[in-house]
């Protein structure tokens, strides 16, 4: 991860999120977690400094996407009992490959202030922007 | 949000407290979730002090009163994993909008101690009296 | 502590902030460190809703004022090394004894927002209410 | 505070630290202390996600750089106590005041990774941008 394509992440978010008719945060982190660029759309709401790096921090930690999470965290799956201060569970987070054999997370991207699937979608903008860097 | 607003608000809460029975705490938080005026009556439990701001933030940190963020959070719900050390996320926080387009969340009022259903109309008196101002 | 008695505490410090020309955020708090009351004065700093309720929760737990617990917490004080969330350690913060025989500290005074002698000033007019009720 | 604004403050931040010879973390938070936008510069230390953040936190909670702040929770100062989750007292973090009586804080600047002398020369070009805009 580096602070330019991260930049260029957040823009493309931001960008989706108009498409969206969404106000947003993103929050782009590095492999251990940490944030790396954090944008914060004027007038989206002050849960995005906690929610979105909060959601990017999860899809590194357990290297998939925080929408596949949810299911496992609700009692009856795997995880349930997963708690944390820095985990959200809910879609929005997105972990980001190595482009070499995609074996290694090396960051991640998270969005929120919209609804859920307005988030993942804003996400996904991002992500797609990685993957084709 | 203004002091004397927000402890005419409290007082309101009270004076509903009263008619239901109830002994609550309520606190009135501005635009970035920051106390402005809390006021827990004599017996009420000691939690008061952390949920009634808790909810009061929540409601604006989501822009919804917190009833409405209940099911969401709830197993099966779109936000099922919301966790944080603020957060409280059943009834009795409700968002106060900005009076001109309605557009802006400008504070909140929570209030806690009694059941769910208490609470909510005591934070009720209190946000229809911000509607009314 | 009542919260009738703690409502016109917080007035007595929000008229000595006005003398003082300060804007304070003042809360009381009762025997066990929980927040009764609690007021900011318009345009007050937002660490007050952190630190007014901290020095009235440390004047309740060591049961003197804060400014008192200053010099003990210095380096060589016999409670240096003293942390913790909740603690702020000078002035501002004043304990509330009981008025049988005093020995009994019934709860606390806590101001923040002015220079810590205007703190204190405004936390000492609450007590002087206290002590005169 | 608005998010085209603040991340003008971001690149002048890094562009000053590319002059210091400094790698650094740079965050602009609003009136509340909530997050408006963030940047790590590549190689930049991962304490910066939290020591930014908390710097421009600290900076509106007390109303003043927090290079002032530094003397003040030192043995002996007026302050030597204060303590809290987000709060960091050494320079580096700059508030930013309204423009019209200049009365308000309306949000502020963080910045860390540098010497103390570099972060707080980051922080300044940044405020510049903000005086001058």
């Amino acid at each position: 991860m580096n602070l330019e394509l991260a930049l260029r992440m957040c823009e493309a978010s931001v960008k989706q999120a108009g498409r969206e008719g969404a106000l947003v945060s993103v929050a782009v982190v590095d492999a251990g977690g940490h944030l790396v660029a954090f944008q914060r759309m004027d007038g989206a709401e002050i849960a995005g400094p906690a929610l979105a790096p909060g959601k990017a921090y999860t899809a590194v930690a357990h290297r998939m996407p925080t929408a596949d999470l949810a299911p496992l965290v609700a009692p009856g799956g795997d995880l349930y009992g997963l708690a944390g201060d820095r985990y959200v569970c809910f879609g929005g987070g997105i972990p980001l490959w190595d482009r070499g054999e995609g074996r290694r997370v090396v960051g991640a991207v998270g969005v929120s202030g919209g609804t859920v699937a307005q988030d993942v979608a804003c996400a996904e903008a991002a992500a797609a922007l990685w993957d084709g860097a």
